[in-house]
């Protein structure tokens, strides 16, 4: 059974609102769950966005980046809750100002681009990236070069989730990062073993 | 000449950070006006937030909602702020959960199509909507119509801009509403009369 999913548990284990991300019931044509259910819940957006800032208690942050669409609602969380601004890097062809753009493949394999505007990011700014959920990672690392194509810094990467696909592991190789899943369950994300969720729900 | 946009400047008259808006410089194919501009200033994202915010103090806000994809990011914001929940309207066929539709016409007339998870949304939930900005009113008509529909409560609806279109004016008629416009600029935000906001600027 699902809580009521507004109401905030007695007690709240590390990574307890996972248990409220939904499972897909529309078959293979959709993401195999849906992350996002889990924003609903004040407090597990609130546990949320404090377990992904955690690691970077000691880093100086000047901006906080969310990718379009998904990453825009963490990565606006994040920004708020570190009293930092907030950078939208967005699907190529929204933004009316001049922009720089990057190729990417996202978990549909489609060549897709993503855009950022010219006049925030310049050598000096200290950005955390953000996104909802790294699955394989090209979104991230477009995201990653369109930051250090403009000069600015990378401080570190945020998501959910980071799966342990070739891309997400080199984003882990080579930045500081965050995410919200406890180690044992690390293996149930990268399987997409939806079953394991419903025994750590109970 | 734009301020340096991570700066906080000394004086903070009423809707400052509107001249951190960026205008068009890509043609009629695009908008007229890149609000996203304003959120990249921590202190402008504050106090557009705190401006929304200000006539709903007296309010019982269960949940903010925000429409995809840039009222993802005020809206994350705003829930932060409040210390409430947020839950993402979208634009139809991203979520792998059931979900409920709504036929709406952006700016651009096109029929679209907006969906809600089934889960979340039941009477007595209130919730504040927010938006980027309301021009035809069409988006926000339907997320209001999706929110009603499934029996919860629309307590006002916020934006950084309300136009006074046919459907800009019937959400003022409708709902308890906030925005972030001097009364003073509003007309120019109807005319869209881009040179005022070089004056607005100075």
């Amino acid at each position: 059974m699902w809580m009521d999913l507004l109401a905030v548990p007695v007690k709240r284990p590390k990574g307890w609102y996972l248990s409220l991300m939904a499972p897909n019931t529309k078959g293979p044509a959709f993401a195999w769950l849906d992350p996002s259910r889990l924003y609903c819940n004040s407090q597990a957006l609130t546990d949320c966005v404090s377990d992904l800032l955690s690691p970077f208690q000691g880093n100086d942050i000047d901006l906080v980046a969310g990718i379009d669409a998904m990453g825009f609602i963490l990565g606006a969380s994040v920004a708020t809750t570190l009293g930092k601004g907030f950078l939208a890097i967005r699907k190529a062809g929204h933004l009316c100002v001049a922009t720089k753009n990057e190729k990417y493949s996202d978990y549909t394999s489609r060549d897709k681009l993503m855009e950022v505007r010219l006049d925030v990011l310049k050598p000096g700014v200290r950005v955390l990236l953000v996104d909802q959920w790294i699955e394989t990672g090209g979104t991230m690392k477009a995201a990653i070069q369109l930051v250090e194509k403009l000069g600015a810094t990378v401080v570190g990467v945020a998501a959910v989730a980071i799966e342990n696909t070739p891309g997400g592991k080199w984003i882990k190789d080579n930045y500081k990062f965050s995410h919200c899943v406890p180690e044992e369950l690390q293996c149930q994300i990268d399987r997409k073993f939806l079953e394991s969720f419903k025994s750590f729900k109970s």
